[in-house]
């Protein structure tokens, strides 16, 4: 299982992040992703990272890095689900997670991502 | 990370199945979706299992177990994203999933468990 699925639900694509990453998982997470956000017309990407018990640097970049491609291709990125201690634990290496919009939970990064669509004018229809 | 994280989207609890399941692991998704139903007072389980490349008899038998046990606690299961090959080899193997309802999607599963809780009428309230 050397890929992280990609579940679509609207125009938001959802990624829950369950492994430990690697170089090639990030890379390959990267380009799934970014393929995604063109082939679904996503507008918004949600990370989970629920399960993580620690965020690194590596983490902290390949999230980053999400998040700027992600915002190139037009859509929103909103990382949700960290644990206190990973957010207790960041602050603490220094780590300030530059340019990601973190949420609680699913459901507070979807109101996020529905109020940003909201502010920038009604979707454009596709159908 | 040895727990799968469970994500709550309204009143459906999402599983995503990622990584090799072995007895303990089975043993406290159960335990964690069967105390979240009832917390989360969720009437529908999404598990996708997209990521999967097999799912053998054990597989089988505790999406089995999912299902009764949701069904029990009134909430309606459906798996979702499986593999075509995962198809092909199921009938193949002559496992034919009992009782566990199937969606291509996480878009159609939400269809589905939308359509079955109009059909069982209105969701109570609990505000």
């Amino acid at each position: 299982m050397e890929r992280i699925p990609i579940l679509k639900m609207g125009r938001v694509l959802l990624v829950s992040i369950q492994v430990d990453m690697h170089d090639r998982l990030a890379m390959s997470l990267q380009d799934d992703l970014t393929a995604r956000i063109v082939k679904d017309q996503a507008r918004g990407v949600l990370i989970d990272i629920s399960a993580l018990d620690l965020v690194d640097s590596f983490i902290g970049r390949m999230l980053g890095n999400i998040a700027g491609m992600a915002r190139i291709l037009d859509a929103e990125t909103v990382v949700v689900g960290m644990q206190p201690s990973v957010a207790i634990t960041l602050v603490e290496l220094g780590l300030s997670l530059p340019g990601i919009r973190t949420a609680l939970n699913i459901e507070r990064g979807m109101d996020l991502l529905r109020a940003g669509a909201e502010e920038a004018g009604t979707l454009p229809s596709v159908d």
